[in-house]
């Protein structure tokens, strides 16, 4: 078995930070018996330990040049806010261009920013993408090896970029069981901004104002199902998210902007006791839900 | 096995309704057992049968009088705005201060209200209560004997409220294995604003606003998990929703302003680029969202 296309065989992986999404990329390659041959990295030697003893890597390695050099595909698994920088450390090994090199970042117009700055444009090479999967949990010991089955994983190469690297990366995703979906960097935005983005920004803002005004956090005891099913993700990294933000901010201003309007809309349909604009919006919504919930039916069978 | 207390014994518990917190109260109880008879009433004659025919429920009435006469206790599962209306039905039958009478109502200003509108004060009989618990599926269908497992009950009586009467509503919803927490009215609508009914108008208000702007609800296709979290109340039934909302609309309106005040504030510190104003407001959310967490896997066991 192996994830290499017709055009462009490949057989050494470098994945670049060993945290929940990095290290379950790798889990997810061993459990489905790839011969490929994994190379990892991670600023902490524990986690690198860590994914080794776990057998998710075939070998840890301290440089990002090495490891670069001898992978056919190296995918760079760390913060967003870091790609420019790790772009920068890696220039060297990609100048001669045999290394296809992607991305897991959550917004795709920082990465293209990055790669232009370092780069002078976006090279033929770059396939960025983001795997629409993840959890509150992090760190290579949340590492699922199913945790891109049945996901979505979005790649947004532009025009320059050399298809056989494309579909390269979009065989590597496919092979741990995903739907590969291509799309422009800006699309991709406003669309994680709307459906990602947004709602964890609420749920934080949601959270914390609750917090701030219960004495001891009293008030969570008498919560139940429905709050903690839309607080969930405001359990998630607060420094990951902090990065996600400010990476997508005017995406996520912009649809942050549309919501707020509509819910002063639904607000003083409630203070004017107007029950039948309310069951307007509710019924909407319902109906809009359900068909999102008869796919997410689709999707996993 | 009974639900009787020392110094009020029952044998016959009426439970008007049908739906899926009266159907999954009568579930619960036939499945431990109980020797309880149980009448039902509901304004469908399917939702009748089936429950007959589900086993929840011993004899299926069509007059509530007659229900409310041949019952030591009747729960009033209906929705909390037709309340008044039943009151005023069962008045007749009550009169004797023979039953004790309690409901399940989201709201429990308007139950006082509409005590006091129809019985000129609030019954010593009268024990309103509220079971935290529920799902986005409905009717009698939905029902589940393990609803109230480990779910919480609050129940508000008053200062006039009979302590027996009270005790017999605490043993029946112990029964079948839920938390009882006594609370006075107001405490119980400014709680569940912030945890039930805000988090719900939310989720409704999101996935309207995005329906709208998105051609053939296209942009649902790419939601992942944290989106089906966070949107899965928006699927509840909207006509019980309007009910609760126009009856708690002053608890709601007060916790959804300093909501979107707060949310203000998060809004500017993004559109500032204001990192460390965003982090903090993520670290506090992630720290009470945790304890949060910590709280349900105490109650679950």
């Amino acid at each position: 078995m192996t994830v290499s296309t017709p055009e462009r065989p490949f057989a050494t992986l470098g994945i670049v930070g060993l945290g929940l999404i990095g290290a379950s990329l790798a889990a997810a390659l061993r459990k489905r018996e790839s011969r490929l041959r994994i190379l990892g990295a991670d600023q902490s030697d524990a986690t690198l330990a860590r994914a080794l003893e776990l057998g998710y890597i075939d070998e840890g390695c301290t440089d990002l040049l090495d490891l670069c050099r001898r992978s056919d595909v190296v995918v760079l698994a760390v913060p967003v806010l870091s790609l420019r920088n790790v772009f920068e450390q890696l220039a060297p090994a990609l100048a001669d261009g045999r290394t296809v090199l992607t991305d897991v970042g959550s917004v795709k117009g920082v990465v293209r920013d990055a790669a232009e700055a370092v780069f002078g444009q976006v090279p033929a090479w770059l396939v960025p993408g983001h795997p629409i999967a993840g959890s509150e949990f992090s760190g290579v010991d949340a590492a699922n090896p199913d945790l891109y089955h049945c996901h979505q994983v979005i790649l947004t190469p532009g025009s320059d970029t050399d298809p056989t690297a494309t579909a390269c990366v979009r065989a590597l995703w496919e092979q741990v069981e995903a739907t590969v979906q291509l799309m422009t960097v800006d699309r991709h935005d406003e669309v994680l901004a709307a459906t990602s983005h947004l709602p964890h920004l609420l749920a934080f803002a949601l959270v914390d104002s609750l917090a701030q005004e219960s004495e001891k956090y009293e008030i969570f005891h008498y919560a139940a199902g429905g709050f903690r099913d839309f607080t969930r993700i405001a359990a998630s990294d607060p420094t990951m998210w902090h990065d996600i933000f400010l990476a997508n901010d005017q995406a996520t201003l912009d649809v942050l902007d549309r919501y707020m309007d509509h819910l002063h809309t639904v607000r003083a349909a409630l203070a004017a006791g107007d029950g039948e604009a309310l069951h307007t919006v509710f019924r909407r919504a319902k109906h809009a839900r359900d068909y999102f919930s008869r796919i997410l039916d689709e999707r996993t069978g």
